[in-house]
């Protein structure tokens, strides 16, 4: 069993007891939105929001060298647009205000329609949809490029360049370059299970699925489990693969993102993280900067996610090292 | 399912997976043994470990601040007398060494050894034993005093103090002072399952477990599960009762440390920590430092526990508010 807010609704008590612990953040009742309220006036908001359920993301990437604000739905439903709206207007000091938006129809939606009015208003909302997924649809073997654990590097690396002092030019052009360098995929080793509802797919003990998404998405390919490094080594050079194909190019330094789904355990997180290194050496890979911990989950679900990002820009690395007050990165 | 370290030998993987990732960790191989190559020698260093399968506890409090070292045995068992030894050592510069060890009889075996071993080289170890624990033992109704949660209080509290320049002689003194002001009581929401093995306890998926260890040990009682609320009220009133009882007096301010057992994802943790503030409030209880997470956890559980600690000494929060480079604080 677990401790569930009611699905169909904003889940409050969670954002008030993160409210109440954390002092650098306030929350509006009722509307989902967080922001800091030790935001820096002279920098460029930074926002991103989405259904609740992926928790830390996004609240607790709300801090200083991070987001300025986060604006959170109902369990993996995303928030209203005028939510949305709110939000903007809430941290818009007339520097211009970027979004963090994944992508997924749903969160496209409620956020394109809130920049669109926020633009009426005069302010200056831009965006970026984070898609960074490389898992295929069966169904016609498209790429699906949702938007899943690789979008915390955007929040982080764009937030940290904020606090720099970056315009919101010199933002979006930075979004816009980082986001097509950031490759995620991942598999589960057990489905979601909802709240007095059934689990999100079927899968047997000993079986993974590769390409889950972050909602219980079933993955592209089920297969029987037999060691965690033949996990790693499929995740890592189905990555590669795609990275080549889409750059043609040969990178030496890397940033690596090893992300539990919910359930997943810093023991098993990291010894998959252990491997995940072993196969760069091998490769000849240069990992100059890594993450472990569970940052984008998919409620309880049981699973990894490896996100790997060429390193095409220094500043990357300068911002991801940069200090957050944030509590979840 | 889940990805699984063998269970009965060192999580060497995951042990290499850290080291490799925070560049302030050195791991001798094999031993299980990992510690602060960064420690500055002039402070007193404080060791702690016991089982894997407790993480971060203890290897994601090794850094500045707290831990100058841990040592890890393998799922729920303690290490070897002999690398305990070594980990002593390892850390030990002539200004004393301070343990935390956790109240269970297989740990103090081997620690209390350790420490003896230590003490005939000439080396001035000391040791506290953590027993915040106030569950009951259903058989005999004795209080457990088990070392959980609390413990990381006094990984933060102790090794801030440590990072300040205080002697060993301090310490000691601000260990006993403490370690008796550290209340925890945890629930259980499902038990830990075992590789291979069947789970540690039954439970129904609609039962809670009142007094859980953090080795899958079952609870004193269980309960038809009514609400988070219900259970966040229980648990409060048996810590309040609890320290009444031992100090026959009132405390204004309290530390409190909402932590997960395993599985237990952050919307349900900081759901609860609302219900424990709220009871707080309503008490009229000032809350002066708060933390929410998975830190001490009992392998895959599902779960919560709270401790709550009277502040009986300023300096405590000052300790708890000071910077560390732990991974897992």
């Amino acid at each position: 069993m677990k401790f569930y807010s009611l699905p169909n609704e904003i889940p409050e008590n969670m954002l008030q007891g993160m409210a109440l612990t954390h002092p650098h953040l306030t929350y509006l009742d009722g509307t989902g939105i967080m922001y800091d309220n030790q935001f820096d006036q002279n920098h460029v908001p930074i926002i991103s929001g989405g259904g609740s359920g992926h928790e830390p993301a996004h609240v607790g990437f709300v801090g200083k060298g991070m987001l300025a604000a986060a604006v959170t739905g109902s369990l993996f439903v995303p928030p209203k647009a005028e939510y949305i709206l709110q939000t903007i207007r809430q941290v818009n000091h007339g520097k211009g205000v970027f979004l963090v938006v994944k992508n997924f129809e749903a969160d496209l939606l409620v956020f394109e329609e809130a920049i669109k009015q926020a633009r009426a208003e005069g302010i200056d909302a831009r965006y970026i949809v984070s898609h960074d997924d490389i898992s295929v649809n069966v169904y016609n073997y498209h790429k699906r490029h949702r938007g899943v654990a690789g979008t915390v590097l955007l929040h982080k690396i764009l937030g940290a360049m904020a606090a720099n002092g970056a315009t919101i030019d010199e933002i979006q052009a930075a979004a816009f370059e980082l986001s097509v360098h950031i490759f995620t995929l991942g598999v589960a080793l057990a489905p979601v299970s909802f709240p007095n509802q059934k689990t999100s797919f079927d899968l047997a003990a000993n079986e993974v699925s590769f390409g889950v998404g972050i909602h219980g998405e079933p993955g592209y390919r089920i297969e029987k489990f037999e060691s965690q490094e033949r996990i790693a080594i499929e995740l890592v050079n189905k990555l590669k693969h795609e990275i080549h194909w889409r750059h043609h190019e040969h990178f030496n330094d890397f940033i690596i993102l090893v992300n539990g789904l919910g359930a997943t355990t810093l023991m098993e997180l990291y010894s998959f993280q252990y491997d995940v290194l072993r196969l760069m050496e091998l490769e000849g890979i240069n990992v100059v900067f890594s993450k472990v911990g569970n940052l984008m989950t998919s409620f309880d679900m049981e699973g990894i996610s490896l996100t790997l990002c060429p390193v095409r820009d220094d500043k990357w690395l300068t911002a991801l090292q940069a200090e957050t007050s944030a509590f979840g990165w």
